[in-house]
């Protein structure tokens, strides 16, 4: 398969926008059309979970498909449902690869050795097992937390190498709390983040594409501008995840200088602002689909009329 | 219901022993009398997945419910077989609680705000869905990760508070690479786990128990002894969770300087050494039982015996 940093610029290309929607299961805060009756009409409880974020999704999904060149999903909030979540995220996984769309799957997940290579096989690999190899989420990428070191992500790295996948690893993250580790100096002056991404710089390297751009990516909330623009120019090569733009407060303007002069090397991804963006769930199917379509519309004005002003 | 670190520390007491069994479910590497036809047994491939990794660590629980007071799970290799591990993940926490043991899971989650509360919701709390309250691992205890700063840590302390849960905030890894970040200076002078160890401490004084223990307890690998040593000088307060005794390389004796003078304050956890020490896959039922046991006693032993001699 072509190296994964070649398929999201293509991607990124082919749609004219590195805009990404981010898919958070809130079933609580899901439209009235998917939630009334879902217990009745997917047969209990659990079907019902399940049911209605694979449904929810599959909405979604089926207007990115037409519009945007990724989609990330935020493994957290289908976590909270238990079983029925889990097999709703690789519903959603699967369904969205179907349609065509990058698959990022934000799991920030961290660990050490044949842990971390477990990790790497359930979110990008395969796991051996009975004398068989079995796709397990098979996403085409993954959020990876850098405390643990460089040898925490090589299993990682070696995942991406051998199944044409990608990771963000997370350099600076967009809540005010990023500050208390990431911001620290240390005594050679630079900040942690800045240390982390040196680290990062190393694995870059080993995962370059054709189009000059990594499969070893980075997240870097775009409510640091100042950040993103210093770490823009010490990782040419590495693609940013710049997530936090809409509900967090983010805009085009701020999220614009994590891109190379190309126009390229980043991904702007909105989960809430463009998914749980109506006022009542009441919401009609036609006026939700109107919506989510007018609001993805004005993101990708917003971000790429940014990046075509700097 | 009690603290965790009340109850904690009571099953320690309890069990006359801080040994703590980690259940890294590894298909591959169980007993035949396992595995061998276990697609037959449980009626195909998925079911016979889970099926393994229940049985198995049900017979492992067993054991341990008799000699120790905790089992760590680590999610790592549960969810590298899917839905399946998934299942079999909620099957062995709730074995284990049934059999009156602590559970600890060692999923290292880590993000921000909503998404933080969500992963805490999934592991320790409740998720509100279809106006009900949804138990999810619902586990005693798990590990996070700190890189994104103290409110990623706040959703967890916060459900820790809720649900009378713990956590163990990952401060010092036992990994090579864990000098990478971890051990780097900062311009203050103190080395970055010294920094999240003073991160860890405000949160550690909201949850203290009756013990003069906090249910925000903290890992730190057993194969970094001086560490060890200073990080108990520096969080009096805090259970340390200790890994990487046995098949990583520490000892009894590297282990016992993350106690303190009462012989209290840490659990030190073995995987691999406990749970696949047998030579030969073709190993009986009762042959493995015994081995089980025997590994159990020689690291009680060692344990306690440095904690004494100390």
């Amino acid at each position: 398969m072509e190296n994964f940093a070649d398929r999201l610029i293509r991607a990124v290309r082919d749609k004219g926008n590195p805009c990404v929607m981010g898919l958070d299961p809130r079933i609580d805060q899901m439209p009235d059309f998917i939630t009334a009756e879902a217990e009745r009409r997917h047969g209990g409880f659990e079907a019902a979970l399940r049911g209605c974020i694979a449904d929810y999704h599959r909405r979604l999904i089926d207007i990115a498909a037409e519009l945007l060149p990724a989609v990330k999903l935020q493994s957290a909030f289908y976590e909270q449902y238990g079983t029925p979540g889990w097999q709703a995220l690789k519903d959603t996984v699967c369904y969205a690869r179907e349609r065509g769309l990058i698959v990022i799957v934000d799991a920030k997940r961290n660990d050490i050795a044949s842990t971390a290579e477990a990790y790497a096989s359930a979110l990008l690999g395969r796991t051996g097992v009975f004398g068989r190899e079995m796709a397990v989420l098979d996403a085409d990428a993954a959020t990876v937390s850098p405390y643990l070191g460089g040898d925490s992500l090589e299993p990682f790295v070696a995942a991406c190498k051998k199944f044409s996948k990608g990771i963000f690893v997370v350099l600076k993250t967009s809540n005010k709390g990023s500050g208390d580790l990431q911001d620290l100096k240390l005594a050679s002056g630079e900040e942690i983040y800045v240390a982390v991404a040196r680290l990062v710089e190393r694995y870059a390297a080993e995962l370059a594409g054709a189009e000059g751009y990594s499969s070893v990516g980075v997240v870097v909330g775009a409510t640091y501008p100042e950040q993103g623009q210093r770490l823009r120019r010490l990782l040419p090569q590495c693609i940013f995840l710049v997530p936090a733009y809409g509900a967090q407060g983010a805009t085009g303007r701020d999220a614009a200088v994590c891109f190379n002069e190309d126009g390229l090397g980043a991904v702007v991804s909105a989960s809430r602002s463009l998914t749980y963006g109506f006022r009542d769930r009441s919401i009609s199917p036609e006026e939700f689909e109107r919506m989510t379509r007018e609001r993805i519309a004005e993101m990708i004005a917003d971000v790429t009329g940014a990046i075509a002003r700097r």
